[in-house]
């Protein structure tokens, strides 16, 4: 079994209630059940705070000995370099998700201080992102 | 009556205590008696934090079924793409105010991440911009 | 009896007429009847043009006695030094409003070399931004 | 008969007196009586001032009935939002027109507040612009 | 007889293919035949590469002795100094011609490498461009 | 049987040729008969090309009937605005990959024209970045 | 005697009365019936305006004959492209004045669109920078 | 006896442990036994925090009494306008340390939103930035 | 005998017949004669397109193994991504020439992509400038 | 009598021999000798340096008891924050003077670290520039 | 016995004589007999020079066997890249430092040449900035 | 017998003593003297000062005369107008040359002041730089 953890960043626990006509009814909660059905052989955790500093208190935490994390930042994704530098000293491996094409949003959208630091970046797929970080895991 | 909330952001809690000769002498709590006194039909609650993150959460809590949000988030107003994303996910109007002209300070204070998502936008009354705002909800 | 006066800059006669679908059908004149039926105590004068420099004279004309001006400047807002340098040189107070929230539009709307000046600024709440200058006059 | 306007922007009243070894002789009068004679089907007025709210103040009065405007703004191109506001207002179609390549100019002529805003933009023909933008609205 | 070139380049080719609903339903081929059609007067060849470097070959091969050509570089117009330089090589008048309005779209599409070489720009018209670009050899 | 393009561009035909003991003596032949072992459902082709306006042409003949494109488009990525217009008009769905992390590299190789049209993006896993893709595909 | 103009622009009528603290209690004219004293040789007329289109007007009209132009264009040397081509249309030589160290100020009054076309500079004397303009021209 | 408040920001609670080829294998505690052992005139607190807001309410809650406040804000110095005005806000000297030479490092790491507002700033000394800070409150 | 090729980029084939009065009338074949009878010991080839792709093709044909490149990429040189990417990936030293001081050019020719990557760089010796490339690998 | 110095920064002590066609034929020392014939209520001293120190070295030297200094420094005004400070730092008064516009020069030209703290500026009237600025001491 | 030598650049001379209410009455003489009374362990050398490379000369001339080397290199800190390179080519150490605050000044004085080769950075402190140079040389 | 200066800038009199392993145990001394045999037509002076305006001075004093000046102004190259206009004010041709490549260092080393005035500039051949510009004086 891999230890796996998922982190969101802030406003990603709305999901499924936040503008249900663009981003579904779906919530993360929902989600996390097919995920776990789909990769019986990952032990996955899950991880959600609006607060820039929980997040890189987590990446201490678990960083140094979990066999994946997947980092879906959001909105800190584009400001924070305090959780990029978390990423860059800690030893697991980090994945960089994002839900929409964060590319055809806004410019300040388009920079990122994690990806730099990141194993990989994958964006847009909406929530099969995380299906294709976990998948990426398995290899 | 009308349920309106205020949320002060980062240093607003020195109020009254912080560069008296420039702020004044009366500290939020005291002028939020007189608010209330002002403004009868309102239902009005306040928050105050200076964690980002406890902002959005704040948001979230209430930005669903609350009719009326006084949003100051001062230095946070210029750097939090969070606090913006969050203000565009909740459902009730969000009014931005400042105490001082920011457009007469620093050049870093003249952009705002929550303008953009916000019913309106009052800058430069001092304490008065609270009153302004809650005026705002009256019509 | 306070005497004020309202200064709408470019393209701002059009209202009713431009784009009634955005806009609305209401033109300035009837709004200003609303108005003076609103603040009964204070005696408002309107005053619109497409010149920058008359934008000027008028400043010039009224600002050294009135005891309140709320002005759109509207295009002029951000290019406009020459009124920016009026409102410093005047005496009496300015309030800065603006109908659309210029904040949500492009990039040169965001700029206004009228604010550093003024004594507050009220952005984005349509015709009810000049309800809400003239309520900060009431103080 | 087609009625269309010719609308000239600050400087080009100089037309023929101005730098003649560049402009030529051919003042814009002459100019235009030949226009005219080319263009038999259609009533075409024309209207020139060196003031920006004056032009703002002629789109306006044109602009919700008339069939065509053929703007050539000259310098105020590159700097009034408000006539850029002021087409966007209107009903009318507008042409843009320019006498000199002005993307073979400074930098700051390269950038347009009305291109945005035009049926269409024809550049750096001299004179034979006018007569272009006339030949779009025969179609 | 006077012989023309129009030269398109990159996914002009897709025109009447590519989202129908924006640009039409008719292609370049049926368009050719109309311009044909209504200018007699002229030989028009027509010539579209989606490589830069051929429509560089091209405009060597005609630029010495036809005598007007058509150019809508479509993307290439942007980044193309290599297309540039052709143009101010050659001794045949160049018309630089683009369907859509380039200035309303994205900042990138601003700037032309082309028009600084160009005898003139026509720009926004739509298939109409051409017309005007073929009249514009009329003269 | 699902049909599938990977089209590479410039400098990827020199793969494990092209400093090995950075990019692995692979070379893109092997690694693709891997894939297709890996992938059975899927009806793989391949194209490389080094020349622009060749994958311009490729993404035209395939774009329009085939269910899914894996596109690096490695150095153009950064430039091609003509590429990135090409995705635009197609309608097969297109997924970005790059095999290294291009964020942590040159500060020109952030920029991508062909983002903002993909249907999702996948960065710095290598050859396994074209593994993510085609499972992105299968769902 | 020497036919010379002094033009001045938006806001310098209110020398004398605006912040007399910093610009002193002397307004225009009773300096000008000075300066005429101290230059007798001289023919001084006088124009001001708050209109940037009256100060191009005036400039075409004095601009083929007079022997000498003194303009401090205020605030529209900083923005006004219009200014700066009528002052490079006319025939009789410009001095561009500014009372203030326009330099020493904020940094979109370091720009001029004038100076280029200027025969000479002269900045932050005061009043006496027309002193010294009216001196050059002398020589 | 002088009292006197390290502060510490995100990440260098990892200190010892993250890359220690870098860093050195000696943790903040160890270092800060050897500290007070050389201070001895000086009672030293230590607080350490990843959370942005938790560091203002540090300052908020000591910097009206304490003696001296020696701050490495790490990350957040460079992007946290809140601390810096928490900075501005209280009465105890700050001196703004960093372990690292923040010069030789990311573009980003060169802005510092704290500098302004502190007595003194010591960079890139490693740890010895602590001991050279305290010495700096000993005269 | 040491084997060397010249590439040339676009345009470059006009030499001889482009504003001869600017570069002469000498073409490159006569030019590669006279280098060939001064450069006795070299075996030279010599390659020239206009196609950005075919200069990577031929880069990457000769680049494993021939002992020197002299390479104008012309045009491509401030824009091409690939040609400096395919310098970087082959093993065979590459000097940059231009005929034209660059430098004195406009701003967008003042930037390289394939600098980083050559042995040197030859600006601005006209012809001449071939003649140094073939001089440095002498040594 | 009033002890005045010309200071004179690099490049100009081949005034005369240097571009005759465009600077002229005169020197500066024959120039100086006119100036003094000029000003005999002057005693004028003059010193020239290439070396920037030595123009610092000397402006200590002479500014806290002369009474006036004309400084051209000529390149090292556009670069130069040392003679800046020097100039800060000083008591008598400084007036900046250029020979050529240098606004309509390269825009590097356009910057001065001089301005801010002289008494004025002076620019574009060739040798008269000096003229000028001598006068101003006169009031 | 330690040997250390502190550099002093443009307009530190007039240290005590230069605007004194600011910068205090005590000369460097004077603070130097002061500095070695306190580190009787140094033997301590002084040099200043308003010459840049006569900065450089002494960099050179002591920086391969002197035990320390403080550096103030004031105004030419923000401008010489030759000093930089002065400092990344010697082989002592090099402190930076500075009396004010440079990033509470002018922006251009955020920006230093020196720090990235610098063993550290000591910024603000007054003359106390050379005290904690030394006491950094102790340990 | 054809005169030749080679004058080289700051930092460059520590060759082959500075960082040995980079730039090798050749000083420039040994180097001038293969070069004099080298070239034995060539009567070879040679000039080093670290001083800015040193240079100037020598650029003066030898640039009316001379056959050819090779100028390596090192970190001066990147800062100095006053250089650049030297350079541009005398008449023998200049070459301007660099030991490393430039291009492939920090951005402020990729601008030069001198290039747009130099006949030639060669970059990055090490020592042979210098081979390679007398190599030019030669034809």
């Amino acid at each position: 079994m891999r230890n796996i953890i998922i982190i969101n960043g802030p406003n990603l626990n709305l999901l499924g209630k936040r503008q249900p006509e663009i981003y579904g009814h779906e919530d993360f909660d929902t989600f996390l059940i097919d995920l776990k059905t789909k990769f019986k052989n990952f032990n996955i955790t899950y991880y959600q705070s609006n607060v820039e500093g929980e997040i890189i208190d987590k990446l201490h935490e678990v960083g140094f000995q979990i066999e994946g994390i997947v980092l879906n930042a959001a909105a800190y994704t584009h400001t924070s370099i305090g959780i990029g530098d978390a990423v860059a000293s800690i030893t697991s491996p980090v994945i960089e998700v994002h839900l929409s094409n964060t590319f055809s949003r806004e410019e300040f959208r388009h920079k990122s201080f994690i990806s730099k630091h990141a194993k990989g970046v994958i964006v847009g797929f909406g929530l099969d992102s995380y299906n294709l970080a976990l998948e990426s895991f398995r290899n």
